[in-house]
């Protein structure tokens, strides 16, 4: 079995308002100079290990695990 | 200024629901062997580079990012 990390964020290009309201948060609490923070998704998962999984775990993000339309993923196979 | 990217899961000890949707929805999909499905949130964020960085990421995931009672988090400071 191999370990996949995936994680979904927002499209640069998309108002983060989540993350707009953490930094917020962050500055009231004290914290100076915290800037461009963007709230996502982790997904951890354990998938048979085969040769073509990294086609297959793409095929995961792109038709549950995100929505391409509005989001970016980012995955790491760890065997 | 440095980037970090923080995740944060429930603790193993805590029946991850959405986990379990997602898990069994990835079945239906057609994908064999599918094990574990933890989900999480992940945040991106820029904070000015100091030598007590570690500190300072590690207390705003304890007060903000993160509910330590029933939530795990990991983080790695990019320089």
């Amino acid at each position: 079995m191999a370990r996949v990390k995936v994680t979904v964020t927002l499209k640069p290009a998309l108002l983060d308002s989540q993350g707009k309201v953490v930094q917020s948060a962050l500055t009231q609490l004290g914290y100076e100079g915290v800037d461009g923070v963007r709230i996502g998704k982790y997904v951890e998962l354990t998938v048979p290990d085969s040769e073509n999984i990294d086609a297959q775990v793409k095929e995961m993000c792109e038709k549950l695990l995100s929505n391409p339309v509005i989001e970016d993923y980012q995955f790491e196979v760890i065997r």
